[in-house]
């Protein structure tokens, strides 16, 4: 039977905050945990970070510990997943060289996802290359590795139908070859895309309204009880919206019923805390502190690994200088697939020389 | 001293003609025994044939060894140049990848000679990522050796002003690491672009009019006796034109005064004959006889060896391998030098360790 492959990744640019953790680091330790997939590479994807970063490598270089710490502190287990630096991996590069021949520049103009980041990037007419190109990029990370399965956000399904047609057109071309990946959506709406905890729909650090997975109790609990809610619910016992209320959306990304029997057994789920919310009565301090204390029972196991690993930087170092090795190996693996199937390992067979021989006999 | 460095190289997508022998092949001779140069890098290019080629990779591996005889007839000297094929060095791939992240997408598109070549190819809306690319990737396959010096067409001045500019700009964010590299122009005008037997300004395989450096002494002559001169040179005893005449424009590229005391004593040099033939009573036939002469000479030799090489191809295929390895090992220094300067060369120096140790202690 066919191995089941993950590859997911972060490009590290900062510290990864909730929701990171909720839209895609703790499903990965779920699947990892699982024991359904065979292998799980989790990229740490510089080369990726540098294609809007090329002037800034060393916000870069700084936050790849960073990124490696925060995976080992929500669970992602060394032994079962395999950590890797992008850049490591040399042969991502020369897959992207190659697919860059598939793809035409008007099929990359239209991806939905490279628009709207360019939107967001205030690139338009000054685009990378290299940023114009990172959906080919994608498809190389992903192939490289056969993996099966992505699991990733909706937004990121135009990169994967990318990454899909690239495959079949190389597979057209030059042979069966690359593997098909399948997405692998995240099952909690409310964890698709966390809002900023000032109600914005993207978290930014230049805004301040993230909470990150390494952030202080203290500083975590300020944030959460600075929440935005409903800026119309002035009086507790005004009737409140749930619309935009940044609490309760948390709290539908984090909190189960076990938690009301543990920190508000007044009610029994977050349905009948919603019903009152909404019929008034029920003040937002109340509920800040609820969300408070279900987000610190999650966090406090990921701050405490965390610390753990902080302590032991040269062995972190080796867990990710042994995953990127291999990473390497396997992506090799692949390359000498690729370029068999493409004719272009003309000194790794005979049949090159063989056919020359034979041509000019 | 900084050392002299050459790179230059040709796509293999077909054999070499003799347009290419006056525009570049008998100059890289030339300054190959000028003993001038450190290190000669000949490439024969075919991943760059593949970025519009994609689709049939059996032509661009068919020719791969035919370009390989065409330098070796000509004179190119293993010994003292290093033949290579361009895929072979992986690294190429690896740069092209990071220039990717210093050029805009605006900018490629306002390369001249990708335009051009656009419009040539029919490219038009669907044109192949990596084609619109392939400046970036010049300026890899030129920066990879330290190359001080690119012997090509004036055609070809756009696409070294974009490696220029890569290579300013990288040295500006990363610090002093590659070379500026300077274009090298042919001195004969008549050279710079060959027109084809016909009359046309491209040469094609297609239109049937390229006299190839490994043709038949026959067919040779057959192609020189049915070139295109000046239509309304119909009597012997009108007057001739010089003027988009092909006869007369090989000659500016093919002979010099010694050939006329050996083939046409009756003139001294080319002005004479040229005086003559705008004045009248010079006849086509006779023209082109001596053209015969001319060019014969020059591609006798030249097949001779290539009949030679023929019958040693597992020492071509040796030559091949031997020079792709020296190549690769420049490749991979100066990439190494690259990686340090980006400082995403994590594993290989202690610093990326101490800093991180330094930074959570």
């Amino acid at each position: 039977m066919a191995q089941k492959i993950i590859l997911t990744g972060d490009r590290p640019t900062g510290k990864l905050h909730v929701g990171h953790y909720v839209g895609s680091l703790k499903r990965r330790v779920e699947l990892q945990n699982s024991g359904e997939y065979d292998k799980i590479f989790i990229m740490i994807a510089d080369a990726q970070a540098l294609t809007d970063n090329a002037d800034n490598p060393a916000k870069v270089r700084s936050n790849i510990m960073e990124v490696a710490l925060d995976y080992l502190s929500v669970g992602i287990d060394p032994a079962k997943s395999d950590i890797f630096i992008q850049s490591y991996v040399t042969e991502l590069t020369e897959l992207t060289f190659y697919y860059m021949n598939l793809v035409t520049v008007s099929r990359l103009q239209r991806n939905p996802t490279v628009k709207s980041e360019i939107q967001m990037r205030n690139f338009e007419t000054s685009i990378p290359v290299g940023f114009f190109c990172y959906p080919i990029s994608q498809a190389a990370d992903i192939t490289a590795f056969h993996a099966t399965t992505v699991p990733v956000g909706e937004d990121q399904m135009p990169m994967l139908e990318q990454t899909k047609e690239i495959v079949h057109k190389f597979n057209a071309v030059y042979g069966e070859t690359l593997t098909d990946p399948q997405i692998l959506l995240p099952e909690n709406k409310a964890c698709l895309r966390l809002p900023g905890t000032d109600g914005k729909a993207k978290m930014s650090k230049s805004l301040g309204n993230c909470i990150y997975l390494s952030e202080p109790e203290a500083d975590v609990k300020k944030k959460i009880m600075s929440m935005y809610t409903d800026p119309n619910h002035i009086r507790i016992e005004d009737p409140g919206n749930l619309e935009g209320n940044t609490v309760f959306t948390y709290l539908d990304a984090f909190c189960n019923d076990g938690h009301f029997a543990e920190y508000l057994p007044e009610y029994s789920c977050l349905q009948e805390l919603k019903d009152h919310y909404t019929r008034g009565g029920l003040g937002d301090v109340k509920v800040k502190k609820f969300l408070n204390n279900v987000m610190q029972e999650e966090l406090s196991p990921i701050r405490a690994r965390r610390k753990e690993y902080e302590n032991r930087i040269g062995d972190v170092y080796d867990i990710l200088k042994k995953g990127s090795e291999t990473a390497k190996h396997e992506a090799e693996k692949t390359l000498a697939e690729v370029k068999h199937a493409m004719k272009i390992d003309y000194f790794d067979t005979p049949e090159f020389l063989e056919e020359q021989v034979e041509k000019f006999k």
